[in-house]
């Protein structure tokens, strides 16, 4: 484990850590659901436990996708860039992916000069979270 | 345009620049070719000429991608996370995405605990860069 950790270059310094860009994607259908960042300890624990781990720089500590939702994402495969900072991980995504409801959150779409929302929101935010996310 | 881009939250600071995330798919495969960086001047003109442009955190300017190796990429979609710091753009890749001489910059897959590159080269990188990226 440490010697396949040690070929990701945790380059990105934000909130006092060293990062590393992890991309999700949705193993069945290609759609990219969303980007975020892991430390060595979040990555680590995403290959051991196979539920996408982050780093959160808002919260500052590790944040494990769906604790709070239920929508969790089951890692099926794992993929590294060739300069080694930043993963792509295609996951079974339980439920939704945003926070905002939506599955993916790239839902604004650029049209003619202007950031529209596409597609419907799948659960509604404050029920889930109650304020929290 | 001004509007457009206020809405991008630039807040990954590297190189001395404020840099927001670009995600980048092949628009008829969705497979995620590479990740890099654009600052606002990099988006504007990304935006501006409908060819994929970025930040170089190494070279420290701008880098119009397919500028030395003529492997451009068409933007056909612009997508716009629910935070506003990454974005998703879908293209048309002119010959291969990595400088390694690969499709996608994410050749190397996890198996059985260790990175094994997938695919074949599409150019050999000494031809086209000749020492250059």
């Amino acid at each position: 484990m440490e010697e396949l950790l040690d070929r990701v270059n945790f380059r990105i310094k934000l909130a006092g850590e060293e990062l590393a860009i992890a991309v999700v994607q949705d193993y069945r259908t290609q759609e990219v659901l969303m980007v975020a960042f892991m430390n060595r300890e979040a990555l680590a624990k995403t290959l051991a436990t196979r539920k996408m781990t982050y780093y959160s720089t808002s919260r500052r500590k590790l944040w494990v996708k769906g604790e709070t939702s239920g929508n969790f994402q089951v890692v099926k495969e794992v993929r590294l860039d060739c300069d080694g900072d930043a993963l792509l991980f295609k996951v079974e995504q339980r439920g939704a992916a945003c926070h905002e409801g939506y599955y993916s959150c790239f839902h604004r779409v650029l049209r003619e000069g202007e950031w529209v929302t596409q597609g419907e929101r799948m659960f509604d935010p404050e029920k889930v979270y109650g304020g929290r996310r």
